[in-house]
């Protein structure tokens, strides 16, 4: 065994990477002796995240040197933590050990008993408030609101199937497990379960290891072994966790991607998109709290939807919050019409006046008791228009909340005009509305709410002209519209 | 009211963010008694901005001590000011007041009459040469350039229209103001008008505002209350004001992104835009005058179009200008065909042989005596060789200019044959032209100008290369033509 | 002429730029007289370029001093060179005055004989195991890959040719020299020649210098005046020629770019781009070795694919190849289906079952002979395995390597799809096959293969999620595949 002298040298080694200012003078708590034995083993066999560890806050903090800061600078929300916890890094043992009875995937590696899968339920041991607020959010639910909504589930097979050509004819098959994973799970998380245990090879010879379905995945609401939901790593990749990845825009925007969710392509075009490209550098990424004009100067995806912001002179702006959508009212993108933010996170069990587990009927009517009262949205406002208060005036603030919603409004009204056109096409019998997502107009109808008005929507709420523009908004919104009258046209004559 | 001191500690509190080099042990200019009063109360009402201007070079520096640097250096181009704002920090009072008897915007505020938008006229103040060569360019007219063009201004209406589905029919209706704010508008600017008071909740109770029509907006050619034109804010964002952030292609990204203006998208693939993302950590972003080689060692948008470049051995490349086309004898994008730059900013005012108010015809021909002439399209090419030559002999930026005048040719060949497909379905009656923008195949049409062709000039322009082949360039322009003509096969058969 | 004293006083005025860490105590190699009297010159006529070498290694060191550090630190591949390029920096006229009796550039200028373009034959005088591995890559023969294979160029000639309309129909012309090298031979290289002298204009008089054809070009096949083929600075830019820029991501962007070749846009979007992207400023980017964990902490495109890799305890990952192709053993882009890598980088010479010189047959058979064998594949598989064993385990690494291979098959099996349904419209007479590029359904298949198969297997080999769901992903393959067959279903009733 490497004396624990092997890993101060690294820390050494690293100091361009990652050293907290004035962080040389205090003392490093120990690392633990179980932590100890699985870096010197890891420091040859995956060096990398052993040495990504190192640059990370847990590598060089103890719970209880957390705790002893003040409340505004804390990063733990757990009051206490298990003795055996308090005082050493939080190194590989102390996270891959915890609720072992709970974790399928625990199993013995070279003498320990550990778990592969670090999951929200092993986090809340240190971070309780942040997964309390998570598991009420969508996010949390992302795999069972898209694949048990069968709905949703119908537009992923309809997407992700194989087709063939038999006979002059398109026949379509089944979607794979792993055409599924490489895409929409690939965001909202894949179902994680262990069947049996596996013989891997390695350097240090044969080794078991439990067997994975649907492994590797990141996604954001994972369902994993231990029976829990989501997966801190989404946004905090291990193993530095940094909070500088999570509130960078690029981590939003692995998964908030044009065309279907434009979030990023929309807010990197702002003005404030701008600032921070511009201003990158000067920015103070991981300051706890973050203080508007001192840490950034605009700001990014994190600023107003989950951060613990203050002002320079110490004001709290907004409380952080792990349920992404608790500061806002009105949701833009995903569902054919835009509506009240839901109540739950869950959605797949909301069930509308057609009987269908959307928050608004084909029509455009709200699903309303599943959804957030006029009194809520009110006090969401107030809560967001805090947040721009922090270089805005109220008048500005809400000048722009009412572009947003007008433009939503906008937005819907042509996406219904888009029902319309093809409830026509089904009623004249030109396509069948048995799959809603298979045919040529079909697909043309979802371009209109999934791409087209999500990106006019969000780009009102984001003020990315061009977007709004030619790129999918406007200029797509009529486009389409006129060419899926065309295709009536032409199926009727040709039919 | 906090003493001096408060704003001096914030000073310091901000050194991570912006400390020219030096600086501290140059006593800083005072902060005007008015100015204080502003900041003493907006550090809580607004923070971020308050933080934002302090990092500014405004915040560190009087109009005395910018006067006093040498004439390559200088930021000022105003010879003197008025005495009241030469030894100050230019803060917010300085800016805030210009010009009373021209703001239709001034508003008693806490007992100081100030008004909300500062316009390019006030900044003219003490930039005047700046102010001056704007007025002069596209950039300044853009409303009306594309307002009170009737043929632009129904692209605008027919792009944004709500389009109802009435009686088995597609109705269009009336674009909304909201509509346009969203798109075009926001890049080309609003027409702002002060509309009465209104009332508005802070926390300092309830106060009285101007109430504006179309705002927010800082669109480049913004229409102001004050009766000028342009927003500086568009590039120099508030309240830093930072040449740094005008100076990245991030900026000029707000608005000159695909589909229909991808100058950003094609410098960004570039070599140069490869380099400048490569090393911008090296770069220094905010020197004047700006050395080749020294600063930057590959250009950004602003160093060919409008920056003052130096050589290490302080020759001038080129001057500032603000004038963005000042330098460019040709003009690649915005029209269905390329044409020499027109004389003047304000093209609305255009008359070409078709009696319309654009610089060629349908079929191309140029409307030759509002556009510049011969000799100095080969001026400002011997300018614009000059900014090559930094970097490249003259043989291989005449090599380069020669490409680009010949795709632009090409581009413009491949759209006189879709005007021409177009005609003849027009002349079959298959399409009416009553609208040029609103049916099928004339979107089709617009797509081969204002995205294909724009595309592939601007292309040719930066070497990014993608966007000429593949990226809506070349491959779009054939493909979509053959499209157009299949339309038409179609519809000769189904109408 | 100028002292050594100016150079110096360069370099002193150039440390904001480069300095590497040290090196100011090392005595610096001097700079050859030759070398001295072109930069007397050029620091006046091309600044620029002058100020961007001095950022450079080369600026810095003489071979001497490469040559004596350690193996894993080296730069140089050579083991000696002459004695006249030992010991100065390596500098203008080092590399501009090599193997004169190959150069059909090389001219005289104000008393030296120099040529103009330094090629890969040159900088193999010093780097020659680089340019060795590098000329059995596909990207030496860009060049004849695509335009010595007939299939390839008929669809540059295709895709890049003027068309006009004539007598109420569409033709097709001849695709120009300029059109081809806007766009295609951009990244490809063009083949360039001498023609002869010409005569410029600088501002020392009327010079003398070759006439190029196909010039500027800095594609990565370029073929040379001296017969050699490559393009060095493609990827290492002049005249810094920086490690540090081949290594970023944004330089493979250049070419690899959607819709045809999305690497790029996918990477940039997986967890890999997302933290290069976010620490990019902690990295140490021209490290040599280039150590994971320490000097980046996710990879770049240059980390899997050529770079020399090593692990802190200075165990070698991978060894530096030039050759980009060496490390895969599947081939995902570029080709109608996915298929073992070729066994040479002369790809145009591969005759498959069809007689065609494809590395598949348009049903999809593989010309085996051609490529590599089952167990070179699992060797490749082994190598890159160890890549990703810095930070994956193996059961992670074998899984991902699963995904790829069986979304390659799926992509493959839509390609197909495709394909048969083109090969019956062919058989209906409904198009043509003696162009199999040239008519709407046609283009609509290139799209499948080029775009949609290209980008979702190249979104499943570096997990760009949202590019294998709806980004040209799953969803185009299935909605342009529907697509074609309404093409046939309405041709069919209006030819």
């Amino acid at each position: 065994m490497k004396p624990l002298l092997a890993v101060l040298s690294l820390f050494l080694g690293l100091f361009t990477f990652q050293e907290p200012v004035g962080a040389q003078s205090v003392a490093r708590p120990a690392v633990s002796s179980e932590t100890q034995a699985c870096v010197d083993c890891h420091e040859n066999a995956t060096p990398g995240i052993v040495a990504d560890w190192l640059t990370s806050h847990h590598a060089h903090t103890s719970v209880d040197m957390g705790l002893a800061k003040p409340a505004v600078e804390r990063r733990v929300s757990a009051t206490s933590v298990a003795d055996e916890l308090k005082r050493n890094v939080v190194g590989c043992y102390e996270c891959h050990t915890l609720r072992k009875e709970k974790h399928l995937d625990a199993f013995d590696h070279f003498g320990y008993t550990i778990n592969v899968i670090v999951s929200p339920a092993d986090c809340q041991t240190c971070h309780p408030t942040e997964v309390e607020q998570f598991s009420h959010s969508k996010k949390a639910h992302a795999v069972g609101n898209l694949m048990k909504n069968p709905v949703y589930s119908l537009l992923v097979e309809t997407v992700t199937r194989p087709t063939a050509f038999d006979k002059g004819k398109l026949r379509a098959g089944k979607s794979s497990g792993n055409a599924k994973n490489v895409s929409c799970l690939s965001c909202h998380g894949t179902v994680v379960e262990v069947k049996g245990m596996r013989s891997i090879e390695t350097e240090a010879g044969l080794i078991e290891i439990p067997n994975f379905t649907n492994w590797p995945n990141m996604g954001v609401g994972r369902a994993n072994p231990d029976g829990s939901l989501g997966s801190c790593t989404a946004c905090h990749p291990r193993h530095s966790f940094a909070i500088e990845i999570a509130r960078k825009p690029e981590t939003c925007g692995q998964c908030h991607l044009e065309p279907d969710v434009p979030a990023y392509n929309v807010y990197k075009e702002s003005k404030h998109g701008n600032i921070v490209d511009s201003r990158r550098e000067r920015f103070i990424w991981d300051a706890v709290p973050w203080t508007a004009g001192k840490d950034f100067t605009a700001p990014t995806c994190a600023v107003c939807h989950n951060a613990l912001v203050t002002t320079t002179s110490g004001m709290v702006v907004a409380e952080r919050s792990h349920d992404f959508g608790a500061r806002l009212w009105v949701r833009l993108f995903g569902l054919v019409y835009s509506h009240p933010q839901p109540v739950g996170g869950e959605t797949h069990n909301i069930v509308n006046a057609d009987k269908l587990p959307l928050p608004t009927t084909f029509g455009g009517t709200p699903a309303a008791t599943y959804l957030i009262s006029r009194e809520e949205q009110k006090k969401r406002q107030s809560l967001m228009r805090n947040v721009c208060g922090s270089c805005h005036t109220s008048d500005w603030a809400e000048r722009h909340f009412t572009r947003i919603d007008t433009t939503a409004s906008e937005a819907d009204a042509m996406v219904a005009t888009s029902t319309q056109v093809l409830a026509d096409a089904w009623g004249r019998k030109l396509a069948d509305k048995a799959n809603p997502f298979d045919e040529p107009i079909e697909q043309e109808w979802v371009r209109q709410w999934l791409f087209h008005a999500n990106t006019l929507r969000l780009a009102a709420a984001m003020s990315g002209q061009s977007y709004a523009a030619f790129e999918y908004g406007w200029w797509e919104l009529n486009h389409t519209l006129y060419n899926m009258e065309e295709m009536i046209q032409i199926r009727k004559k040709v039919k």
